[in-house]
Parts: structure tokens; C-alpha cells; sequence
């Protein structure tokens, strides 16, 4: 696709990667996974069948890494951090299983969802668990204030996704609205991950707002580039389908731009395939798409709103001392832009 | 239908009723029932107008007059009881919502339900959304270990559900694999509902226990009769259309007695009804499952089995000192029961 390559040209050959991040987590990422496996068990089997997997489907487990990182950024000791890890990756993962019985996804990360192996109920119920079970942990964690963050985390996210739904199907969606859905069901939990970093760690008020706003700009900014790729990246190199967002009728940025900056005929294009459903099944409508967000660079300029919320992410750092706990998160901000290409 | 006929002569003229619970608890009710409907306020307005058909669709509230009872029993003083009261019908009305999906019902209290008219998308998502609120409030209240009691519920009832979706269609089912889904998805939460009364009113744990004790075995006898109605009750009184569970190929107590007791051609009968879902659309299948029921005395000895509980429900308030607030709780049990007539 003509997109890629002129993006691959535009930055340097050898992209950033979440290595460093990797090696200064590591020892502390295997004991998430280790009380993920031990919390997710339950008597009823078919509940760690199924959450075992998704949550094995090896997903890159960034948002545990986050709290990790932050709190090693705020030089924490002690243990606590391992476990409010392993809630913000259940409390993820319950609103994966409830997003593909929303969206009737039947792929995620290049295996089959969770939903259409067993079922919509089972996916329903099994997020109820892992949700309920992240209370759990964070109970016995025992903090009314990390309790107070997720839980609002939480609702937001549910918010956004109510909103989300409300707003699929309606091409006059402004910049603005998409902003409000993205911020709330992606870039809140971003931003609770990195704000219990400094939570546990004791810092003070104005170290958890740093995190806190540099989660929300990261979590933008990923969602973002995740809205760009469904129009641009190889379904091999995601793990999902190219083009689900377009056949929902999702109005994501991408679309929002090449509406707003198309004419009245392709206007009458996007109604008709967003609005109504009403797309050609060999896929020429979606090739169309592409040409028009090509056209209009909205491809390109969904990835410079997305360098905008990296920008602020990375300045949010800035009271922080240099060292690998920073270099890894700010590597972390170009990892999710420049995964674009 | 005859069985209602025998069972009314069998007991006696006037029923029971909520009346003693409701006079008692009326001013805290009114309470609740107005930060229910403050707290399920969001700026995404289908949020509180699918919230709200629910809630509003007038349900007896009996899990927060529980709390409330439980509370003037222990001789609470303060506001407390109340928020945790609108919690415990926050995390009811949630899973009534993933009930909903689940169950594909299209009816619930005899009004459309939620996803029949909102979609199970969005049913998914508000029920996500009053969970989170539910924990919002609890963190508000402070307290850990109510936050203990609830999050431990909410696993159990995810647990409960997950296990009556694997029993569902196997008639083999035995009556303690019934009984474990009832406790879980029913029962735990009318358990704690009302130990939170106890714990509110810093009463020793032997009270807690007690009142823990009275919510679980109430609970059972509860779902028992709930169970039974489905074959007994006439829709209007219900609120709900009967048959449901037969339709759904539900194994609950009434069929498993019907089933145990049964012959060959009985049991080869209950399997092409339940496991095949082969059933005639006349309503005759149904007709002849509550013919066998009759036969088998399997819905009278369901509400035995829930006088059982009953019993129990009843002897764990013996260490409370007599007053209204007993004679209130007391008074539940029977009507739990009494209803079935």
C-alpha cells in the first residue's frame, strides 16, 4: 500500500522497539504473568480455559508494563506494584471480552476471539469474573486510593464505550466527540496504570499528575495510531483484520478527516458506506476508502495528532530524573507512533 | 392449573406480604432510591435512560431492603447504610443487565427488557458501567472490608453463572450441582447484602456471621421458588412469561426431581425437550413437562426444599433479641416463600 512505503521513507530504518522497556521490567513482568495464572484460576474451569485464552494470546501486556515502569520510575521497593500490575491487565482484559461481544469480533490478535469460540454468553460472564477478581486483588492490596482510581478508571472506560456506540454510524461525529470516546475507553486506563506507579512509591501529588497525564497522552496517541492501522497495516503484522472498523461503520479519525476535507460525492461514498452498511463484498469499497483517506492525507495527519499526544507525553516526563525507568517510557511513546509503520 | 389450586388450599387464606419490611425501611428506601437515581447520572445520556428502565421498572428491592433491615437490626446509627444499599442494587442490576444478554430474554418484569430494546451491545456496556459505580460508591463509603464482602460476591456470582451456562442443557445435572449455581449466582449477593448491616454497625462477628447465615439459606429458599414459578405462576403475577426456563433448556430443581423420579420414556422426553431443544410450538411439551411435575410432586417438594432454608434462614436471626426489625426479616422468609402460592 502506497501509504506505507512513503511513511517507511519518511523516518529512519530501524524503528524503535519496546526492548528497553522489556529488559527493565522483565523480572517483575514474569511475576505478573505468574499471579494473572494464579488469580484467573477458579473451580469453574471453563473460566481460566477462556481467560487463559486471551490473556495468553500475547497481547504485548503494555499497560501492566506501565504501572511496572512508573514505578520504578518512582523508585518504589517492595512488592505491591506486582499485583495492581495483574489488575490492570484483568481489568483490560475484561473489557477486551466484552468489546468482542460488542463489536462481534471473531479475531483478535490473529487468533480467534474468545466469543467465537465460546460463545457471547461465556465472554460476557468470563469478563464479569476477571473484572470482579481485579477488586478482589486491589482489596487485598488494601489501598482506598488505588481502589478510588480504578474504579473511576473503570467507569470512564464504560462511559466511553456506551459513547462509543452512540456515535458508530453518525459521519457528522466531530474530531472532538472521537477525542472524548478515545480518551475515556482507552486513554483512562492508560493513565490509572502510570498514576498507581507513583501511588504505591508514596510521591508526591504533582509526580502522580505527571504520570497521570502522561499515561492519557500515550493512551491517546495509541489509540490513535490503532484507529490508522486498521486502514493501513498487513492483518499479519496486527494480528486483526484490516478493514473492521470500516465495515462496523466506526467513525474513527481517519475517516473523520477524509470526510470533512472530501466533497459532496464522497460524502455520499462514506454515508452510504458507514452510515447504511452498504458496502461492495470484494472489498473494492474499502480499497476506495483508503484511496480517498490517501488523497487527503488523513492517514498522515492521524499519525501527527498522534506525534501531538506523544509530544505532551514526553514533556509530562520532564520532572522526572533521567535514567532507564524514563529513557524506557519515552521509548514507549515512539513505539506506539511509530508502529505505524 | 391444578397445582396452584392444591397449594392454595393447602395453606391458608392471607398470605404473608412485605408490608412489616417496607414500613419499617420506608424513609431509608426513599433514600436509596434517590441516589440510585443520582448516581447512575452520566453525561452519556443513554446511560442513565437504560439504567433507569430497569431500575424503574419496579423491582421489589428486595437486596437493599435487606442491607437496610439488616442494618435497624444491628441498631446502625448513620448515613452508611444507605450508599452500600444502592451498591448492592447496583451490582443486582448489572448482572440482571449481562442476565439479559445471556439468557436472550425479551422480557423482564413484564416490560420489553433492556437489550430487547436498547440491543445487547448496550445492555453489556451499561451493566459495565453500574459495576464500576457500584465500586465508586464503596470507595466513597471506605470501608475495605465492604469492599471485601462485594468484590468476593461479584466473583462468586460471575462463578455461579459461568457453571449454570455449562449445566444448562444436561439433564444429568445433580440436585447439589443446582444448588452450587443458586448459591453462587443468587444467594451470595443476598448473603452479603446483608452482612453489610452488621459490618456498618461494628457488630462482633458472630452477628455478621449470623446475618450472613439468614441472607444465604434466604437466598436458596429465594431462587428455589423463583425457579419453581416458572412453572406454576401465571405470567401477569410474574412479570415475566412462564415456560422461560423450559425454552432455554434451564435444568433447574424442578426438573431434576421430575427427571429422577421419572421412567425412560419420561427422561427420553426431558432430553429431546432440554438437551435437543426439540420442543412443540404449541405450548403441548410444556404442557405434559408440567403434567410430569404433578405427577412427581416435584414442584411442591421444590418448595419443600425451600422451607428447608427457610428453616435455616430463620434460626440464624435466633441470637438477635426480638423487635420489628426481626419480626421484619422474619417476615421475608415467609413471603419468599408464600409467593410461590
Amino acid at each position: 500500500m502506497a501509504i506505507v512505503v512513503n511513511l517507511e521513507e519518511e523516518r529512519g530504518k530501524k524503528g524503535p522497539s519496546l526492548d528497553a522497556l522489556t529488559a527493565l521490567v522483565s523480572d517483575d513482568l514474569a511475576k505478573v504473568n505468574t499471579t494473572i495464572v494464579d488469580r484467573m484460576h477458579s473451580p469453574v474451569e471453563l473460566i481460566p480455559q477462556l481467560a487463559g485464552h486471551i490473556i495468553a494470546a500475547g497481547g504485548k501486556r503494555l499497560r501492566p508494563m506501565l504501572t511496572l515502569a512508573s514505578a520504578k520510575l518512582c523508585n518504589h521497593r517492595g512488592p505491591r506494584h506486582i499485583k495492581l500490575a495483574a489488575c490492570v491487565e484483568f481489568i483490560h482484559t475484561a473489557t477486551l471480552l466484552h468489546d468482542d461481544v460488542v463489536d462481534e469480533s471473531s479475531l483478535r490478535r490473529g487468533l480467534a476471539s474468545a466469543n467465537a469460540v465460546w460463545g457471547n454468553k461465556a465472554s460476557v460472564l468470563v469478563g464479569d469474573f476477571l473484572f470482579s477478581r481485579a477488586f478482589e486483588l486491589m482489596v487485598e492490596d488494601g489501598s482506598i486510593q488505588v481502589l478510588a482510581i480504578l474504579s473511576r478508571a473503570s467507569s470512564v472506560i464504560a462511559e466511553g464505550e456506551v459513547l462509543q456506540l452512540i456515535t458508530a454510524n453518525d459521519t457528522s461525529t466531530s474530531e472532538d466527540s472521537y477525542l472524548e470516546v478515545i480518551r475515556a475507553k482507552t486513554a483512562a486506563l492508560f493513565a490509572a496504570a502510570c498514576r498507581i506507579g507513583a501511588v504505591v512509591a508514596n510521591r508526591p501529588k504533582a509526580e502522580e499528575a505527571a504520570l497521570e497525564s502522561y499515561g492519557l497522552n500515550l493512551g491517546i496517541a495509541f489509540q490513535l495510531i490503532d484507529d490508522m492501522l486498521d486502514y493501513s497495516a498487513k492483518q499479519e503484522k496486527l494480528g486483526k483484520a484490516i478493514g473492521d472498523d470500516f465495515r462496523e461503520g466506526k467513525i474513527t479519525l481517519p475517516v473523520i478527516l477524509a470526510f470533512r476535507r472530501g466533497d459532496d460525492e464522497e460524502r455520499t461514498f462514506w454515508r452510504r458506506n458507514l452510515e447504511e452498511l452498504d458496502q461492495a463484498e470484494d472489498g473494492a469499497d474499502l480499497r476506495h476508502a483508503i484511496g480517498l483517506m490517501e488523497k487527503h492525507q488523513s492517514l498522515l495527519d492521524t499519525i501527527n495528532r498522534a506525534r501531538h499526544y506523544g509530544a505532551i507525553a514526553r514533556d509530562a516526563l520532564g520532572i522526572f530524573p533521567d535514567g532507564p525507568a524514563k529513557s524506557a517510557l519515552t521509548d514507549i511513546i515512539d513505539f506506539c507512533i511509530d508502529r505505524a509503520f
